[in-house]
């Protein structure tokens, strides 16, 4: 009968793949957003908060994992008109849909921020949730660089103002169009020719698997090297596994194009945009490619943001299809040790680019955009990894109960206590066992613990414990320094708050 | 063609009962959590984010509508386990899920809030969403009274603190253990016997369903007064539209027990619980339940909360199936014209009460619990009609393009006007026609244009456009007041953060 009824139990777990925050994480992600919203706004992006459910025909296929094209998103079918619902997978397909619907009401262009979480259908795996934090920034309806060249500025300042400082990220800028022409000039004739008419359907196939193939190929030069990403151009290679990777199928002189390309990264910015200038050729859509990193380039230069912060990098791709021009990719240059205990890059943080067709998805009409997307707990876990965050707020003042019929004599306490900034709690548990309180108090990170029993009433006094020095004391009892600071103390009532107050300045100091 | 073209396209718009907040919509609700969430965090409530996404099983069936058991969440089926998973309808169910889940490491007590969107899977309607804002704060672990008390006292503060003046609001307790000792003092001879055994079939159906049927009849009381609920209470009564409701069937005797419960409020508190305790009679719950309410009210008089802001009131109900002892509701007492422009009561902003068996569903132990719900938009409705909110903030400085090759001169100034804590962008559509430009600002609410064409670069001056001042001109060219008051001054390139900052704050003055 027992096991029956224990059967009948829900369980309690979160669904597989999803977590929840608790106390300081949550403060600390929240402060850490509202750093950057502080940004976001003094350079006039407006909020936003579009729905977390979209319809499936809106978001579209536009998945960022590109080597799995299958992962999914979460979706249900409406009970009436069967149309097909989804949780957001990121805030870009939300965005192309709002500005499409709402694109007379808006100002054009329309510079928006969005913070909130995505949902992504996926196999979980440590430290891979299924729910997540994003935060971005886009301007819809701009084609000038300016807009580019902004939001890399913009960036910078962002990584700065919530902790990182100068010398420890980089921004990497690229741009998607100077591949595009590379993959021009490397394309057997005729798949080059702009009318259509004349392209075979060999030819085409070059334009969409091939340039896919090279796309996911050329990604890889982080994890592979020059030499790696050149067998996987050509016939292929073994990995580490000793499995055999089939090659993209180039012949040396395409691949040595490609990897002209990136390796074209010199000392200056200058010498990146000569040698990318030289890959591309005869290519007008490289030649504009580079043109546009030359006037991003530029107006950084302009404002003071040099290399070591804003860098031309051709060896950034960003796996997103649906860039168009300039990509761009913040990295966090300082080392971390990995699970196993060695040192490692801690790598990127944030990524974006120019993305001008999602909302001609929608409308017909082709709208420029470009934007930056924040991994919201990747930079959490730097900010964690440098000591900017964490580990600093105590608990509550706590005041326990000693007599249970005088509970309103305690909640008058708190409520001083609060009147003056500090924050504080009555105990509310069952108050018979005393030991109980301070081990609550203790659970509750409380740095001072307020007592008021039958005695001290009568005597018009209260006992100021002070917990952190109590457990410094009890951690190590002979330091001599620690014998002047008595760990508690008694104070008449009227100076309870003057008290806590000179506790909690001397715990800080 | 070109039409078969345009059906392939998704169209641009949320899914049904969704919708997207733009800018200052956003910010405000921001600022009004921020402050709530101050208020708690003072209290010693720590800040708890559970994942949006639950199991079904550990949701169960508690939705708060009683009226429309059908009413459902938006769920989908898990492609590998056949897990039914769902959008959480509240914050309180996923509370109880997470505080089973992890009670070994949570404080008991556990006070949290928690704030965020939740989902209900109904027919939209005017104003009517299925995803909103609820913002809740509980007290899991305690059995104390005071635990409620100080989860009225939070709530009056909460409500001061976010604007809404001492006067303007009222909280209203009542105890559902009063009302089921009404039940049982009405209910046929033999229903009220403890021992199972000799209950009859018939009883067992007063105890649940009549007792439902009779809830929800008392919860009209606001609408269709003392008679109205007398008639559904008996025999039944014609509505509004003529229709026939059929009533709960209890005789006089009965109905008059359960009126003069209803009607029990009297001047003071101390009044309205002697009346309470007659009412109740020989029922050990309802004298539990009277009990209660007295520690509350004297827990609350004790810290200076009479009953101009805390109150018993036994009018109140609260659909919720699930509270087991004292329930609470705020009401803001303010007038504000409803749609066809009759003064009404704002009415109902948040509700709560005490459910001591949600973590049990979970655990088979009993764990009793109590808390508030803040119904946001309702809250944030309430501010925007007093004018504690919305309409003062201004858009961006815009700096126009009157030349595009000198672009890098533009962000100087508005890097500038950052630096100074002024809001500021530059404008990033196409420059070639200033009207454009002019619009634009006037689109985003900039209250400064900045200009600097050619001219002006040439003798080191910049052109600064007072855009409210100007408007305000255009509206009324003859004051007097504004002549004096030029709406575009010439100053030195140096001058330009000095006399935008000197505009701005003319404009607040």
């Amino acid at each position: 009968m027992a096991k029956e009824k224990k059967q009948s139990r829900p369980r309690a777990e979160t669904p597989k793949g999803f977590r929840d925050y608790f106390g300081a994480e949550v403060d600390e992600r929240k402060q850490m957003l509202d750093r950057i919203a502080a940004v976001y706004h003094a350079y006039g992006f407006d909020a936003l908060e579009s729905s977390a459910v979209e319809t499936v025909e809106s978001l579209g296929k536009y998945l960022p994992d590109v080597d799995r094209p299958n992962a999914g998103v979460f979706a249900w079918q409406e009970a009436d008109d069967a149309t097909w619902l989804a949780l957001r997978y990121d805030l870009t397909a939300p965005l192309a849909r709002v500005y499409a619907q709402h694109r007379n009401d808006l100002p054009t262009p329309y510079r928006r921020y969005a913070m909130g979480p995505v949902w992504r259908n996926e196999k979980p795996g440590p430290g891979r949730f299924r729910q997540f934090y994003q935060c971005d920034a886009d301007t819809v309806g701009s084609a000038s660089m300016a807009a580019d060249a902004e939001i890399c500025a913009m960036l910078a300042e962002t990584l700065e103002q919530v902790g990182i400082p100068r010398g420890d990220y980089v921004i990497r800028v690229n741009n998607r169009k100077v591949l595009n022409g590379v993959l021009d000039v490397i394309a057997p004739q005729g798949t080059r020719a702009a009318d259509e008419s004349v392209r075979t359907t060999m030819q085409r196939v070059f334009d969409s698997e091939k340039r896919a193939d090279i796309l996911r190929t050329i990604d890889k030069f982080d994890k592979v090297g020059e030499a790696g990403v050149r067998e996987l151009l050509g016939k292929g290679r073994l990995d580490a596994s000793g499995a055999y990777i089939d090659g993209v199928g180039l012949d040396d002189q395409q691949a040595d194009r490609v990897l002209s390309f990136l390796t074209a990264k010199g000392d200056t910015n200058e010498q990146t945009l000569q040698g990318l200038q030289e890959t591309v050729g005869d290519s007008s859509v490289g030649a504009e490619g580079v043109w546009e990193l030359r006037q991003i380039a530029d107006l950084l230069a302009a404002q003071g943001y040099g290399p070591d912060r804003i860098v031309i990098d051709p060896s950034v791709v960003r796996g997103l299809g649906y860039y168009t021009g300039p990509v761009f990719e913040a990295e966090l240059t300082f080392e971390i040790l990995d699970e196993k205990g060695r040192p490692r890059q801690f790598g990127s943080v944030a990524g974006g680019g120019r993305y001008d067709d999602l909302v001609k998805r929608f409308t017909g009409q082709a709208v420029p955009a470009t934007g930056i997307s924040i991994g919201v707990d990747r930079l959490l876990a730097a900010l964690r990894a440098k000591g900017r965050i964490g580990g600093t707020e105590h608990g509550p003042v706590v005041v326990t109960v000693m007599d249970r019929e005088r509970m309103a004599d305690y909640f008058q306490m708190v409520g001083e206590l609060r009147a003056a900034g500090i924050r504080a709690e009555v105990y509310l548990g069952n108050p018979k066992n005393f030991g109980n309180q301070m081990k609550y108090a203790d659970k509750r990170g409380a740095p001072v613990a307020v007592i008021e029993g039958g005695d001290e009433k009568l005597r018009g006094v209260v006992q100021i414990k002070d917990l952190i020095l109590g457990s410094k004391i009890a951690e190590n009892a002979t330091l001599e320094e620690w014998k002047e600071r008595p760990s508690q103390v008694e104070v008449s009532r009227g100076e309870l708050v003057d008290e806590v107050r000179k506790m909690l300045s001397a715990q800080d100091g």
